[in-house]
């Protein structure tokens, strides 16, 4: 009897144990490329790209055909990213330098909460690896935002460039010595300059360690590719492998390491428990020609505020427990601090606005985000707005160089789901959409309060 | 000892005609649009067009990437689908009239062989059902030419339009009335104007009671639907049912023929002796705006001789034998012809030239297509070439209205790996390859005889 007694008590214990592990506070990992197009992957219809673990995980999982970024440059769309916050909330955007550089002295606040400080509420182990391009001084690093471990080149993998090198040879015939940036763990510089050739290799081995050690506890992996921002460049596993070239090459390495990530978790057998989200920073860099991706049917490119610069390609994955299917409603990476803090079971912080939805009801089939409107901002200005289907561009301007804002009035109006490629405006017909959008914008800038901007301070 | 002999015999024969039926001769059904785009599928890149029937077609067979047809308007794409040739050899394409109209006194010469005649030599049951466009004479419809069955609208749905009905009138807002063209039954009329809003509702019914009265013999089922094309019209239940709007509530029709096609195969356990192809006559018809559909990231659309007029979504489907996957080597529409020939074990005739290659060994995933060139034709001119990657446009031409020749010396060259979207002109780098593209162009040009333009002929 008293066997007995302990048998069941112990039994009990194993699968409380069981029953935690499994669905309590689940595993996030974020896969978050660098200036990936909405068309570059074979799901989203490029015809020469292979991706076949990526195509598999959006099989497997759901395919987000509306999901945008915070910004349509770097340093902007990530911090919207981590703190679930639009980045004028931040200070994290400027109109003049529009990410930060090398010589810049600002960076992400501390009194910002990001993803990885919100989940270590609930006893997360959080790692970052990648691209940070957040603030590179001590005070902006991973390591003092939350995170547990820092792996990565913290900005973009262009900078640093040597003096004697012009852009043509720079970019046209790439190697290591030209970008002298620092490959870091945690707040110490591994290697100058880091080795890029085999860096999409290396993160995806950070992971994956990860994921075989962390097995028995909560994780965070927020996995920032360098790539495919230029200058490209890939192992030699995936040289000269794809059909598209040297840009393929590089997505094909990257959908490599998704394989592998995913594997790591079929085979630990942490698939069940841990919920992959697959996106990008913003759209092709279409100003690099053949180095840069496509934006597929949508109409511009990073830097810009037309489709092809803010909505990316996106997949969430979690068997057993997200629904599959295609997604067509709006989402954004603000979206993902919500979510993430409603599956772990953290409340959202009430000191602070937030401009992101709880997603979980979409992921789990259930129900419908909340989300109408999507805020397109170029700097520190709304250039678009969508709501519902309809985006008003008031402004509009090109993406890179130095060109001039060319202001509309009334704006120019598309219907997304009928014309995502933005080539039929509406605005004539549709003077009372209008009216809304705006009304809709004067009760958004009322909630920005002016705070310091990060990225002009040198 | 006798009874098990007898046992042993009925064994054998019973296993026989399972293993002919089950392998001899597959049944073949072709599923073919009409100017639906290289975009406008969900499983090649459309945000908000629903596909889920092919896109799980994709996902169990083939999807192609770089499938062609012979010529960027209806009646010569047809003619090459159907001839396994290059419309010019059979007079089926024009430089004025592009395509036949309802004054039209040509069409299909008697002495082509269709891919009908061809399959009847097998012992085939033959059915064309929707658009034929190859000559409503009696001695030029489908049961003149090898089918034993036609059910559908002899040409396109746009025509036979009432003289007192302008465009915006007759697109914008469009009507049964205002097109009276006929529906037939083999030779006879059944319904003038024909009920557009149902048709490919009824167009689906008729294949899918061939394929259940038909299980115990091989068929061929050439389904040609009239949609997309405008004048856009869908049954009751697909009315408002697409954030695509009109166009996209008409290829979610379509895309709900395809799913009870393949249910039917299913639920008559025939779906393992039974190859479905899905592809469509040429690219979207851009001027009709937002009643066109997307080429995606390709350039140009119907009537053009850019990527969008003549690269279409294709897919191969027959579960147990096609190898799944993603093909992105070259195929085109006449390749179906001489594949169908070697799935079927008829020799193909050797009167006259092909043009196309049998493709069994790359569905079977054991070996590459021969295929190295697609030849661009606009009516009677070879206006760009494809050799392996690369493609030259000696002219280009806007794809509508009556717009001038442009003659380019050198060609425009572009290198569709790489850049699918025909941006950048590689022409100054590649000399040799144009050469080599001029040499093949010559030897194809020696191979083509002179016969009677059918397209003129009033």
């Amino acid at each position: 009897m008293k066997n007995s007694f302990w048998y069941i008590i112990i039994l009990f214990l194993f699968s409380s144990v069981e029953i935690f592990s499994q669905n309590d506070k689940p595993n996030i990992i974020v896969i978050f490329c660098d200036d990936l197009g909405y068309g570059d992957l074979g799901t989203f219809g490029h015809p020469t790209i292979q991706t076949p673990h990526l195509d598999r995980m959006a099989e497997e999982g759901q395919k987000w055909t509306n999901f945008y970024v915070g910004a349509s440059v770097c340093t902007p769309s990530r911090a919207a990213l981590l703190t679930g916050r639009l980045p004028i909330r931040s200070g994290m955007c400027s109109d003049k330098r529009r990410v930060l550089f090398p010589d810049s002295k600002g960076g992400l606040p501390q009194s910002e909460i990001t993803a990885a400080s919100q989940l270590k509420k609930a006893d997360y182990y959080t790692a970052c690896i990648g691209k940070w391009h957040l603030g590179h001084l001590p005070e902006f690093l991973p390591t003092s935002h939350g995170f547990d471990y820092y792996y990565g080149i913290p900005y973009s993998n262009d900078m640093d460039r040597i003096k004697d090198i012009d852009r043509n040879e720079a970019f046209g015939n790439s190697k290591i010595e030209y970008f002298q940036v620092p490959l870091m763990k945690n707040s110490e510089v591994l290697e100058q300059p880091a080795d890029q050739t085999t860096i999409t290799k290396r993160y995806t081995e950070e992971a994956v360690r990860i994921i075989q050690n962390k097995s028995n506890h909560p994780y965070f992996i927020y996995l920032a590719h360098s790539m495919p921002h230029v200058p490209l460049f890939r192992s030699k596993n995936f040289e000269d492998k794809s059909l598209r070239g040297l840009y393929g090459d590089v997505i094909e390495e990257i959908d490599w390491s998704v394989g592998k990530i995913l594997d790591a978790l079929r085979e630990t057998g942490q698939d069940k428990n841990t919920l992959v989200v697959f996106t990008s920073d913003n759209g092709p860099w279409l100003t690099f020609d053949q180095q840069g991706g496509s934006a597929g049917l949508l109409r511009g490119g990073k830097g810009g505020t037309f489709e092809g610069g803010m909505r990316e390609p996106t997949l969430f994955w979690w068997p057993g427990t997200i629904s599959p299917g295609v997604i067509m409603q709006p989402g954004t990476t603000m979206d993902l601090f919500p979510t993430f803090s409603s599956l772990a079971d953290i409340e959202m912080p009430e000191d602070r606005i937030y401009d992101g939805y709880d997603l979980t009801n979409v992921l789990n089939g259930v129900g419908a985000s909340k989300r109408q409107e999507v805020i397109y901002y170029r700097g520190t200005k709304v250039y678009a707005y969508r709501l519902g289907a309809y985006k008003a561009h008031f402004i509009t301007k090109a993406e890179y160089g130095n060109p001039e804002e060319t202001i509309h009035n009334p704006p120019l109006l598309y219907n997304l789901n009928i014309d995502p490629s933005e080539k039929y405006n509406v605005a004539t017909e549709n003077p009372e959409i209008i009216e809304r959008i705006k009304e809709s914008i004067t009760k958004h800038k009322k909630s920005i309060q002016q705070v310091e901007n990060q990225l002009e301070i040198r």
